[in-house]
């Protein structure tokens, strides 16, 4: 994938501003609001069972984030999702603590299964619950043994390939090093900021990005690369933008401002995406 | 509606600190909490029927908003409308996303139609859906056709005032041009930035600002008014503080910031209000 | 208590990184999860009564806060607490707003009869009503009448001496002057800035920290005071960085970022604790 797709990827975004209907957790759902807001898109929040079929008949794509569940919104989400089905609009699933609670587990689950999922995005352990069935989530954090490192990067990468084969869909697993992958390609992305995990919301953000790119953007492995790039970048230039006497929430303001200044010439310059086999 | 009437509004809200119970959207909610606080007004957020009640009891208005709406919170805006209503204190509706769905476009009529709302707030889009009962809004954005500008701006003054006698209520259209209306006069605010677009809760924390106006003043219609110009001046007092590196959630953090620094005499002289027959 | 045990009880919490459940509100939760990822803590949020068993279970301790209840958080904090108290892991209970309903009222008093509840966290006024039963709280703000002031500060001492004989729990007021008291020991916290009640959730974000504080020093009395006492310190850092245009969001971005900042060191430094009988 070279850098001009990326390019073109975030510009399609800026000029097309998607309309993505989002049922997402309550902690980070603001933050994923401005970001989408900063990158030219148009969020829509929508839970409830009789409200989301109207929504995301309206809307262009649609984000499922497990967060923080409850039984009216697992029912949305079903509802969402056969409508976004329906109309052939792409879904993003983000599976926050799969593995960590039986709940978030079986309700990611449901929804790979039950749907033509067309990216999924998480941490490497909320991505191996899901393939194996295996709770070894910490919580929302991802579990010392599972970072993708540069001696396991070839194994991940094959990891996250038979992971997209099995699923159909195209997997970004996001950490120090992210990966983005279907059933044949494998990309790594060296982009972001360490500063992503000191803040709530950082994947949150990213997976709702991931939307946005999905809906104006046909191809969805560019789409989750161009994603990821993006959030990366602006990760990088928010975390050069740091003073001595600013801490995480500062660092939150500056990721977002950069991810509304960003143009797609910077990201092409600044993406650091190699080809993982 | 003379400057110095806004002047005072404003100073109203600062020397009494009205105690305002929000039944507001997850998406925002903290957003409004912090600009009540800005205004030194005092929030109360509370949506479970069984506790609303005991609530709006305590406090002196109501503001409802629509934005994420699930079955009980529903209930729970019917039971603190009814409420609000036997103790008489103001009630303030924003429809967001008003004629995107069914679901959103009934609640708002409904509560409309079953209690004495003082002032309605939204974008001209949803204020249609309402009065028309048609669908035709843009998830929670205006549709570019509904826009308030130069050319039809008596036109829809007097929309604004057709609803104002339709419903009994005040209402507050905001967008580029904003239009503020009763049955009989009807007023256009011209302050505000175009970044108030670009950050979500903007029309949100407007709404909750009426609120907190509402109870201060018991003219209405100055109250929706003084809360469209504080509002709209603190945008271009935001807007003037933006940097080179800043992005949407700066303009967010300087937004609520110049709330909290707004004094009377600064909004008297920046104020654009005019007369709009 | 001196000042070492203090800045330890900090540096127990960096060097831990408790996970922390919080069944907390959504109008403060952003800023919840990012003052715990501020001091090294890992939050997470669960309410859904048939996930926050498995969630408490990976968690070292759980934080209940009141501030906008629903019929299914509540029987979802009675599940968690009841996990917590099967594990022995500290609860810090949140009484937001008892006093302002009954509904408020009566889950707190539930919650503080049933369970264990290590640490109680909140104003005088919600204290008051938990132990009197009476309702005297205006909204989530504490009643003028009930401030703790150098006049009353040996009978609030007394006060909160006496409810944590009653409860079993230590107790933590907080306010202009802070009180931290167990059965027979009560100490006098004078940091802090009054800007932190211009924001929303200064009293959430310290409600988590004492839970994460909590998880890491088994003292509970030590808990509440190393999290009273580094809040307070990063209240103080935060208002002397406020610059001529900053207001209340800015202020929540500094007390963050002061929390993230924060050392032991400094801690010791500028804790202003004294023993009062």
């Amino acid at each position: 994938m070279d850098t001009t797709s990326i390019k073109t990827s975030l510009e399609r975004v800026r000029t097309t501003h998607p309309l993505v209907h989002n049922i997402t957790n309550y902690v980070t759902v603001n933050d994923c609001a401005n970001a989408l807001l900063a990158i030219d898109a148009s969020p829509i929040m929508s839970d409830e069972p009789l409200d989301v079929g109207d929504i995301q008949t309206i809307c262009g794509g649609l984000v499922i984030n497990i967060g923080t569940l409850n039984q009216s919104t697992i029912a949305g989400m079903h509802e969402a999702a056969k409508v976004a089905t329906e109309l052939g609009h792409p879904i993003v699933l983000d599976p926050v603590g799969a593995g960590a609670s039986a709940l978030r587990t079986q309700t990611a689950a449901d929804l790979l299964d039950a749907y033509p999922i067309a990216i999924v995005r998480g941490n490497i352990s909320e991505i191996k619950a899901l393939a194996n069935g295996a709770a070894s989530t910490r919580g929302v954090d991802v579990c010392p043994d599972d970072i993708v490192t540069d001696e396991n990067l070839e194994a991940s990468a094959a990891f996250a390939r038979d992971f997209a084969a099995r699923t159909g869909s195209v997997v970004a697993i996001t950490g120090p090093i992210d990966i983005v992958a279907d059933s044949t390609r494998s990309f790594a992305v060296r982009n972001g900021s360490k500063l992503q995990g000191r803040i709530t919301g950082a994947g949150c953000m990213l997976s709702c990005i991931t939307g946005a790119f999905a809906v104006a953007n046909d191809d969805a492995l560019l789409a989750a690369l161009g994603a990821v790039c993006t959030t990366g970048v602006a990760g990088n230039l928010a975390e050069e933008r740091m003073g001595e006497l600013d801490g995480n929430l500062s660092f939150r303001t500056y990721l977002i401002d950069a991810l509304y200044k960003l143009d797609g010439e910077t990201l092409a310059n600044r993406a650091l995406v190699e080809d993982v086999q």
